[in-house]
């Protein structure tokens, strides 16, 4: 009978442990084990958030399976045979001997472990700037479930007023909703225009106005440069332009970067990126050596560039692939990612798979776009408007990127888009597309393909859009295209731009055509430009050579509005 | 100038307006004409059963745009230029002279349009029951506006107490739910074993359950032979078992068949399935002639057989690719469906995509299934189980169905399938597909990954599954395989199948494995058979040569339990 094989994993989050799990499943007989520096195993660390927001109270409810076993080592020693040894930190990695040199953390005593194949987890580690009062008591972040403890202790006890949230990507988001909900009053601080990177400009800008419409108050462009305390405890932060804001609390969320610190050492390969280096195999350039997780980095599907993709799913799929081929040998690819993510923006959802029109313009892919508001559901079934922004590869007719908020049922528009990218599908394919269709459900031309629709129209020319952006562009340099809003006079009564826009309803347009100036270019939109596209159409057969649609209406756009 | 281009359309419920609608935006100037038999036009005719069941009580909706105007002749025309003739009933075409002939059905006028492209969106009448007592009064379909007003004035006088409906398909449940919240006593009665053909019968089964557990009487195999009455008025229907079953009211949705009295008496061709025939453009063999909607048959994209499938969503497609043939000429193609379909039932969906098993098998597929019962999201955001089944082509390993039931986000798991099977992705491209995940809306494996995880497993045979059905009739035969139950005692307690089974809890198997009869057939299970595998894997390790999973555990069990 052979040796066991001895299979040995740091890191004891997400990756590490489905990869030990998977690996265990085929061989029986290997001798597993999980180094893991922290004292909980198996951690749901994308639901830190929601623990600390208080949508649940059960802590443990993140460290236990669905039927709320505990993940502890006793767990996995007799649920799965791996030995899982918490609170030990490993040290460094000897490639040669095949052996890692740990800590247990709470003897301080040191040892080595034999490993055939070793697999790394080591996750990522939160950027932490680098300026004044960085040091002082009431600075976090929200990476480990110790920090989730600290932000729930906060909660629980009730004290702190003033929080600002640094960083204003997916996690400061999220972060910012769960301290909102525990009743103080925050501010999200971007270096950047805009939050949430992911979404191009006019998405995020219109998340913007919602997170602002939840009393959470958002800064861009005005980075913070100094923290202030007093006796070392944080007391305001203070902003580029000079601003103080007073605050007890302060949560970093200005992005990770992978933890590469015993791969580096162990003298493994270190990408662009930061991450470590690894075949689709997740094999690093020593062969009995494999990286899973956020310590990688990983291939974009469309672009075939490099990433960095911290997901908690993407770990877990990295971990399942590694777990096979150190058992059996390089057999399962792990194919990389089209950055597919959602994020829960209190009632608004948030999400994007593939490419941002800022992201293929980047990557010099010759594209068109167009944005689609209509709500996810018919309005007698309390349908919600849900906003999704298509983007389209001119030369294939491909799919490369949807994006898409709202208060409606954003998580199924981006799972749709997230297979067809997948699938490689075209707009062609997409406009005859069968999703399931019910009241309770959608709309009977579901969203997803009404974009298609559109983005068809547009790319055949039966549909000139123009962005928010590209009307307020236009404003701006003094252009004065002839605003026509087609809504109802109630409609116009309650909301309106105040651009300098006529109303016309569609329901007359017919007959007031003669109030149009033909030759002028013309601008028409209502509510979600449904009607402006058939006002246009009403147009371009009366003469009007330069007609276009505002795309997605006055519900997409992100500047002031009169009323 | 050129003569203004004639189309005619003879049907305004979904495909006629939305064909018509589309030629208009290709031809500003073609003289466009609905005739449409009933009062209403374009009547959102999915939405009946929830007006009916009072979900929202504004009639107008049903016919309104999404900004609440009627979609009435006057808006047809001042909106689109479309002139819609409603009561106008046509009845019949000349071919030659390229007229059709109609009655005004409020004067009985006769006259004459002609065309230069005519469009028949006739949609499809209910089958009617040739039986006893069918004409007495309250018996009733729900297809029409008129029924659904009938229907409604029912729930709103709350006078009828006890109401069967006959046929157990998505029309039949839908109308179950309505007239359940409309406070009436309901039985559904349904000639074949199962109710929603769309399903396999192990997934219809618990939906069945799912119907009694909301006080709906729920009877298969057992037709209504008889409809008695007194004075006219409905009583009660006889059973072919002599059951007589007292009712106020009895609603038919035994299905429909595609209207097509004009089109055969037009001489045009009527397919197997009793539909027009219509090429990839929606032409009949008329080249003058479109077909779309309800009254047509379309194909099959899995197994290129034609088939009824009469839907709105697709309806709709078909509207728009012919509305464009008919004004550019045959350039638009509609490729088919893969009989997407989804329903509410009560707080439960049931959807479907592609091939069920039962089809996959009458096809001659070689195939491979599997059901995973799992929640949508983590427990700690309230996540609710989702049971699903995948088809799988074993040649190509390409996915040919899913089905979905539970009380989680199946509209969702439906739409990643049906994308995933028109972009012919096989189990090996959804093991690694990158979906969007957080904590609010999904587990970090997605429950459309696990299933392709499951699946491959099986077909690596690491996992050998046993379907409830196959035990049922393994115990029905007097087979006696060990049957282990790994969860918890306390779970044990409160509910468990009483089917001879051994509890031996997962964590304490490996301590225990003595105990178990290892040449024997065991089966594995839990609440939803995830410990059951992992109890399988430790088995097999020990020995253990013949070990299956009783796939989706206990809570896709659909027979009675001890408790």
């Amino acid at each position: 009978m052979s040796e066991k094989k001895k299979i040995v994993v740091i890191g004891g989050s997400a990756a590490g442990p489905k990869c030990a799990a998977r690996a265990r499943r085929f061989d029986q007989n290997a001798e597993i084990t999980i180094l893991q520096k922290e004292s909980d195993l198996s951690m749901a660390s994308c639901g830190y958030p929601y623990y600390v927001g208080g949508f649940f109270d059960d802590r443990n409810m993140l460290v236990s399976t669905p039927t709320g076993v505990t993940r502890d080592p006793k767990f996995f020693l007799n649920a799965k045979g791996i030995f899982a040894k918490t609170d030990t930190e490993a040290i460094s990695i000897n490639k040669n001997d095949k052996t890692v040199k740990y800590k247990d953390l709470k003897t301080g005593d040191e040892n080595e472990i034999k490993y055939d194949k070793l697999v790394l987890a080591t996750g990522a580690v939160p950027n932490i700037p680098n300026i004044p009062g960085i040091e002082l008591k009431g600075i976090t972040t929200l990476q480990s479930i110790k920090d989730a403890d600290y932000l729930r202790k906060i909660r629980d006890e009730n004290k702190i007023k003033k929080a600002v949230i640094i960083g204003g990507g997916l996690i400061g988001i999220e972060t910012c909703e769960a301290l909102q909900l525990a009743g103080i009053q925050i501010t999200v601080i971007e270096l950047l225009p805009q939050l949430l990177t992911f979404l191009d400009w006019e998405l995020a800008k219109i998340v913007e106005n919602h997170v602002k419409s939840k009393a959470a108050n958002v800064i861009t462009q005005n980075p913070v440069v100094e923290f202030l305390g007093e006796n070392g405890i944080l007391k305001s932060v203070k902003l580029k332009n000079g601003t103080e804001l007073p605050c007890e609390l302060a949560v970093l969320a200005i992005g990770v970067r992978p933890n590469v610190k015993l791969a580096k050492d162990a003298g493994l390969d270190i990408g662009e990126t930061g991450g470590i280096i690894v075949d689709e195999f997740l094999t690093t350039k020593d062969p009995d050596i494999y990286a899973v997780g956020d310590c990688i980095e990983t291939t974009n599907r469309i672009s075939n560039k490099k990433v960095h993709a911290p997901y908690g799913d993407l770990a877990n799929l990295q971990g399942r692939a590694a777990g096979e081929n150190i058992i059996l040998g390089n057999n399962a690819k792990f194919p990389g990612t089209i950055q597919t993510g959602i994020c829960k923006v209190f009632d608004y959802s948030a999400g994007a798979t593939g490419l941002s029109e800022t992201a293929a313009l980047k990557l010099g892919y010759d594209i068109i776009t167009v944005i689609n508001a209509s709500p996810d559901k018919p309005g007698f079934m309390n349908g919600k408007l849900i906003i999704s922004k298509m983007v389209v590869d001119k030369k294939t007719n491909r799919v490369l990127g949807v994006q898409c908020i709202g208060l409606g049922d954003v998580s199924k528009l981006i799972s749709q888009a997230a297979m067809a990218i997948l699938g490689k599908l075209t707009v062609n394919d997409l406009v005859n597309a069968d999703l399931p269709y019910a009241p309770p459900f959608s709309l009977a031309i579901d969203h997803f393909i009404a974009t298609s629709h559109i983005i068809q129209n547009k790319m055949r020319g039966l549909f000139t859009g123009i962005s928010t952006k590209e009307l307020k562009e236009k404003l701006n340099n003094g252009e004065k295209p002839f605003l026509l809003d087609v809504r109802g006079a109630d409609e116009f009564e309650q909301t309106r731009l105040g651009i300098g826009e006529t109303l016309i309803p569609l329901g007359v347009l017919r007959k007031r055509i003669n109030e149009i100036p033909k030759d002028r270019e013309i601008i028409c939109y209502c509510k979600i430009s449904l009607r402006g596209y058939e006002a246009a159409l009403v147009l371009q057969a009366n003469g009007c050579k330069n007609v276009k649609v505002l795309e997605g209406g006055i519900m997409v756009w992100p500047y002031t509005k009169e009323k």
